[in-house]
């Protein structure tokens, strides 16, 4: 009853209710499920819950599961378990089928276009008919699901472009493939990181996309779905990377692995407000004379993190779309500018207007004009730090994902501090 | 020479070029370009670029321009059209050659199945042959750039499911589809929300989805690269939220429009902000008494808007990827419990250490034990508020991606500080 219920269930719903259940249970359904089911399961995993349920297992009884997977998914899989178990992976890698393939792939970086492309592909020589091609895929439709294009190559091995299902189906059974072939075709080399593949295949949507050599030869393919998954990753990393997680944290983490990964950028942002905190001690004698000047402390933290924050978002999204140049610094400073000044003049016009209608200190005017004032330059400067520490970032070669949380709220706060401090010190003291 | 580079360009990198451009350059490449190309960049430009540019032409010129792309290019174009010249747009549509399906098309929400398919695909009767069908695909090749699939259809005219083009080819031109088909499909219905038909295609690795009527009719399809925008765009709008902008900012949206989405939230902080002022000048005499505390203000503030910011981010993925369920809800208190407390504890130290090598104070130690004690009891605090609000929001079916600006960050300043001046007042004065 239940394993019908199971039985009908597919691989990415299947993992998702192993990763539900207590281990115990995850071990006995993982048991239940056909052979067929357990292998499409592995690759859904996150790698410790995997690790947890093969460990049961022998090295034949890992290799036979393995090779139902496509060879991208067995590298992945692989080499989740060799950083866990080497001993047991360096003993499943040559019972596999495809054991030299998944021991090339596993050469490439994860990141990279090497980690995310497979070795199921169907490729024939420019100078096969149609007839010659359709017969490559009859004898490859046992082990390739996902067959849409037959790739060709020519008599160097070289790629050289890709012809179609659907041409090979209507194009009469002796044209030759060089006939029908499409030859301008986007291919990328196996160093390339998976960021730019991602920007590539969604840039012109392209479900499939090759890998060659730096002389041309074809290496693999990559697939859209397995790139899906990079983008939706890379989005998650760069919203942790914005409120200053490290690492990559998942549901399924360890409690002191996500502690880990929230601390360093806590610690350090704790470093960075203890220094805004000595500016504020440093300004203890103003805040002695006029009391009322602490009330604009959380005030000018929150505006000059907020509105630098928000820049800098932007500079992040841009950079990772390639909507942004690097060209294009001068005209987004002169935007951001624009922006700041029109949010910085609204912003101090509303803190003026609370100032006097609260009433408060001992010249309220003065003190709407210096709070308005302040928090004028507070928005105008944080907002620039924003825009341009990404760019920045970037030219050098650092993620400028990485510019949104550790660098900017901290400078801001600092800078936000001693500017308002200064102005009040002159203007209202 | 210049035209040769362009018409080698491909679509999407053609649109990029043209955004770069001065508009009055954009209007003379875009008028240089051959009108196929000019086509396909269309539905790659943002919305106001496009505008400008389709402001030059007649409506026929329009049509004839719509009609070179898919359906759901036609009614992207078309509807956006439609809000900035809408006698243009009612001129236009009844001169397309798909009028009636493009006018189906406008009627779906723009963020929904429906407003993401497009009336591109092959059907054929579940009872037709291979060969049949074949021709049916032959039929259909021009206008049909990409086909990879038959849908099967029965006589009532309702979805039955699939034959890849891989399996046409290979069968026996006699075989009737109904013993090819793959039946166990998953589709959709039109007013589905797109982040979920992201989702399901995401997580059955799918590359086309079939959209049907309530009462099983085919509708359309969506293909995966649509998909692929609408996860970049769905994580840039979570990354926007989480730093506070409303809206939809672009690269290319007005200094005004900009501002706007931006000030918003942070009027809404400089209100919030102003009583996080409100909660330090009640806490005056304090301060007054022991200067000194004014040292932990940004301290409180950056741990208890960091802290629940960071366990919020992860609510919101979770709930985004399906990883959380709602039922979650215990575990996931529990963990980021666990979480918090071993930050808390960390951090504690940290500043308590901090505090007594500065040597601050009348009462080191006493400071020290009075702030490592607050900064605890706001990091578990905040981090709970942060990994609660997100699941509690989306239960009462507001977005969760909305929490992490304008609620955790202002709530948890406020929170904080009283906490930590209240703590300190029983404490150390
Ligand atoms: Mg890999
Ligand atoms: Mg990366
Ligand atoms: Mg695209
Ligand atoms: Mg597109
Ligand atoms: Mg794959
Ligand atoms: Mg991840
Ligand atoms: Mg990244
Ligand atoms: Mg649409
Ligand atoms: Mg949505
Ligand atoms: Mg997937
Ligand atoms: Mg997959
Ligand atoms: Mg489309
Ligand atoms: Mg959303």
């Amino acid at each position: 009853m239940v394993l019908n219920l199971v039985a009908d269930l597919r691989p990415a719903d299947l993992a998702r209710i192993v990763a539900h259940l207590p281990l115990a249970d995850a071990r006995t359904l993982f048991d239940w499920i056909p052979s067929e089911q357990t292998a499409d399961v592995l690759p859904e995993l996150e790698s410790a819950l995997r690790g947890d349920l093969l460990d049961d297992l022998t090295s034949p009884e890992i290799a036979a599961l393995l090779d139902q997977l496509e060879t991208d998914d067995q590298a992945d899989v692989l080499g989740d378990l060799a950083e866990t178990d080497s001993a047991m992976a360096d003993a499943v890698l040559p019972q596999l089928e495809d054991a030299a393939d998944v021991r090339q792939l596993l050469t490439y970086g994860d990141e990279t276009a090497g980690g995310l492309m497979s070795t199921e592909y169907v490729a024939v020589l420019e100078t096969a008919t149609v007839a010659e091609a359709t017969e490559e895929v009859r004898r490859l439709a046992e082990t390739l699901d996902d067959v849409y294009v037959v790739y060709t190559i020519d008599a160097r091995g070289c790629f050289v472009g890709f012809v179609t299902l659907k041409r090979l189906l209507l194009a009469p059974s002796r044209t030759p493939l060089a006939k029908i072939a499409e030859t301008d075709v986007v291919t990328v080399e196996a160093d390339l990181d998976q960021e730019e593949v991602a920007r590539i295949m969604e840039r012109y949507d392209l479900i499939a996309l090759p890998v060659v050599s730096a002389n041309g030869h074809l290496l693999g393919r990559i697939t859209i779905d397995d790139v899906v998954d990079v983008i939706r990753e890379e989005a998650e990393e760069d919203l942790q990377r914005a409120v200053g997680i490290t690492g990559d944290e998942e549901i399924s983490s360890s409690i002191f692995a996500v502690s880990r990964g929230r601390l360093v950028w806590l610690l350090l942002g704790l470093g960075g407000a203890y220094i805004s905190g000595l500016v504020i001690v440093g300004f203890e004698d103003a805040l002695q004379v006029a009391p009322v000047l602490a009330l604009f402390i959380p005030i000018v933290m929150a505006m000059a993190g907020n509105a630098g924050i928000q820049s800098s978002a932007i500079a992040v999204q841009g950079l990772a779309s390639g909507d942004i140049w690097r060209s294009d610094l001068v005209r987004r400073i002169g935007k951001e500018l624009g922006v700041a000044l029109i949010n910085g003049l609204v912003l101090s016009v509303a803190l003026a207007l609370i100032v006097v209608a609260s009433g408060f200190g001992d010249d309220t005017s003065r003190l709407a004009l210096t709070a308005g004032l302040a928090l004028m330059v507070v928005i105008v400067l944080s907002t620039l730090v924003g825009a341009t520490v990404p760019l920045a970032l970037s030219r050098i070669g650092i993620d400028p994902a990485l510019a949104m949380g550790p660098f900017i709220t901290v400078s801001n706060d600092i800078l936000g501090l001693t500017i308002f401090f200064a102005v009040a010190t002159v203007l209202y003291l």
